[in-house]
């Protein structure tokens, strides 16, 4: 006897059948027996709607609709898996399900970015769960693991590789010394960045994500707007092979860290030290790095897009909501992983007050007499060298490049710093800053 | 208003007050406006059972009792936190909790892998829940990982640095070039490893903890007899140094693995690709590598051992269970991940019957023809040679190094191979035989 058969049969609605559809539907059959077994649910596909086809899954065996919105108006549907991308559509297709007293899976960061508390809001009104782990660094259970697993933690900090595109681009430079339009351009051919990279290599994607991740973490309002983003546009292969002289790596990082002055939340490209493991994550995997109080830093790794891993995250979610489905709604785990009266606004540090550590490069024309000047006007800001590379004029050429490294400091005052810095004859082009993270 | 003051009260009650237990009762203490937070519940120490105190925490605001049967009689608790360790005491302390309707969370590895299946029984009877994310891999939280955030993965392998205190013996052997029993003695001296080192140098820790990471991966009983081990206790620095040659790194891995003839599960020092960022997961820290069919693999890092650490997986486990503690049993997620009636007896492949690659380091006379003769004994196995180092002979030495890496080949066909090896007049000692896993 299967004892499957005896079980709640619960039903499953997908709306879209792009990429990660794909891979949801094709988990969804194949591993049938087996998401059964977990769930102890039967877990069924009732409805899926899509306006068109995907020749990358057999749909044979399920019942196609070409309106979307039958998914979520279908009676029978418990559970709908929104997987149509986008804030317009999807938010009126999450709503009404919701309001139709569905359930959510969602693999939608820039839908849960800028409309989840409103969501949240009406699911809570209706008892129903809104679940997405899929929405961030696809097949990596991190928001399970923020929400559930480190519960018993005051989170001090996060730092992610979360969006995969930048990562590719950031490795091959290093590995291959490629300049970053030529490795764009490889990664637009090869299916990994858009048509129009913007999203993904300015940090808009990122910034989604990151956001999604401090709120699990500090238990605040969804605000994408107090994310400060800061693309790869800009890094050059002589930055990326001074870092690694300098024993460290340039990633693209979303960062969220509680400090005593407010909560800090920007990404940008950081350089980290060689050592941390989430340093060597490569090409385009992702990895989030969480400290927690107790229990130290933490690391979880793993692809971070692909119709499989991210579907794999999707049917993880329909497995948990499933098991959930009877619950009394005050005992499920809440969405953002504090009950919801804890979720509070707090106060928000503004880039120029965030402290960090500084890799700067300069131009120096080759005389006596710059670096004194320079690092007199850093110690008098009150900044101090930790490290320096100071290389001799290539012949036939009369600046040299001066790399530094500082200590921690208030953005601000390095800004101001390099604006004195900037002002002296010696010093022949805009400084580059990036900025360096211990991440310890 | 703190709206947990309308909350219901989950009474946790203590058993022990080691390092986790001081760990835990810390963390309960110092963050209990977050964890009420995130559970919804108002989480309160009820009572704590120790034969002694520890200066490491302040008990003073709670009710303390030398006889921890105390605790699990004591009507008010909920919750039963086991952290007492060993498998006698402990099972009786566990299984009188459960015949009394407490909810049991525990830290015991030993106590899950020996009796994990008659403990599930007890509870299952009693419709109460079992946590054991801290017995696993300390604040990691690899359990709920596998248990939930891949549930909808067939899992094909996981392979982990498991034990803390062989990862920091082989950390150092390789960063300083030091002989084993000299580290062991500093790790001795660290509190690291025990005065009775074999529990842990001979992978028994680890084998306990692998058979729990199998039962949640594969859905078969604990059977901790079916994991072969090998310890470390071998490993020299000339290994720990040909290894890096060839770019290899050494780590003692708990294996479990799904293959066509069986599962296999075995503890043994490994060979695996210093690229992996499972190689460089240095000193005491742990880190779980898990391939899924859906998600490929994903690794999971952190701090194996420690108060906090362990503490952050107990807190963690006791939000879980606060949650839960209403609910009907049947929608709980299971002890092992599946439902008690899919975890079945599967087919295990006996340790001569696994495929692995191999690294051997043979003595050869430095005369002509051994290699000839040593690979044609390994031609004629049907297995062939992927990498080599031989040495010159040494000023004065008749023998040279002979370091072959081998394909994947059945291992009683390499123990065959070996042995006819090792019969040569021109091979002067044993052969040293190390398994080599790509982990890919």
């Amino acid at each position: 006897m299967n004892p499957v058969n005896s079980a709640r049969t619960v039903n499953v609605g997908i709306c879209g059948l792009g990429t990660v559809a794909s891979g949801t539907v094709n988990i969804l059959t194949r591993n049938k027996k087996l998401i059964d077994a977990r769930s102890g649910c039967n877990v069924s596909i009732v409805q899926i709607g899509a306006r068109r086809d995907n020749p990358k899954v057999d749909t044979s065996g399920y019942s196609v609709t070409r309106d979307i919105f039958d998914v979520v108006n279908n009676p029978a549907v418990d559970i709908v898996v929104e997987l149509i991308g986008g804030t317009t559509v999807a938010k009126d297709l999450v709503l009404t399900a919701i309001a139709n007293g569905k359930h959510i899976v969602t693999a939608n960061k820039a839908l849960i970015a800028h409309h989840g508390d409103e969501i949240f809001a009406a699911a809570k009104a209706k008892g129903v769960t809104v679940a997405f782990e899929a929405a961030v660094a696809g097949g990596i259970p991190i928001i399970k693991s923020i929400r559930e697993g480190l519960a018993a933690n005051n989170i001090e900090w996060l730092a992610g590789i979360i969006n995969g595109t930048t990562n590719f681009i950031l490795t091959e430079m290093r590995d291959k010394g490629r300049a970053f339009e030529d490795v764009l351009k490889e990664a637009q051919e090869l299916g990994y960045a858009e048509a129009d990279p913007t999203f993904d290599v300015e940090g808009i994607d990122a910034a989604h994500k990151l956001v999604i991740l401090a709120s699990l973490a500090f238990g605040i309002p969804l605000d994408v707007k107090k994310v400060f983003t800061e693309g790869i546009t800009k890094i050059s292969t002589e930055d990326v092979n001074y870092a690694e002289e300098l024993g460290y790596r340039i990633k693209h990082l979303g960062i969220a860290r509680r400090s005593a002055g407010g909560i800090e939340l920007h990404v940008n490209p950081t350089l980290i030290p060689e050592k941390r493991l989430i340093a060597n994550v490569d090409g385009v995997m992702n990895a989030v790095l969480v400290k927690g109080d107790a229990v130290g830093p933490t690391l979880y790794y793993g692809a971070g897009a692909g119709a499989e891993p991210t579907g794999s995250s999707v049917v993880g979610d329909i497995v948990d909501v499933a098991r959930t489905l009877l619950a009394d709604p005050a005992h499920r785990v809440p969405y953002l992983g504090f009950q919801d009266e804890f979720v509070t606004e707090q106060k928000h540090l503004p880039m120029d007050e965030i402290e960090t550590a500084y890799y700067l490069r300069m131009s120096a024309l080759d005389k006596p007499g710059v670096l004194s000047k320079v690092a007199t006007i850093l110690s008098d800001s009150g900044i101090s060298i930790e490290a320096m590379i100071q290389k001799e004029a290539k012949e036939g050429e009369s600046t040299v490049p001066l790399i530094l490294l500082t200590n921690r400091v208030q953005e601000k005052k390095m800004i101001a710093a390099i604006s004195k810095i900037e002002s002296l004859d010696s010093i022949s082009a805009p400084v580059v800053r990036i900025r360096v993270e211990s991440l310890k």
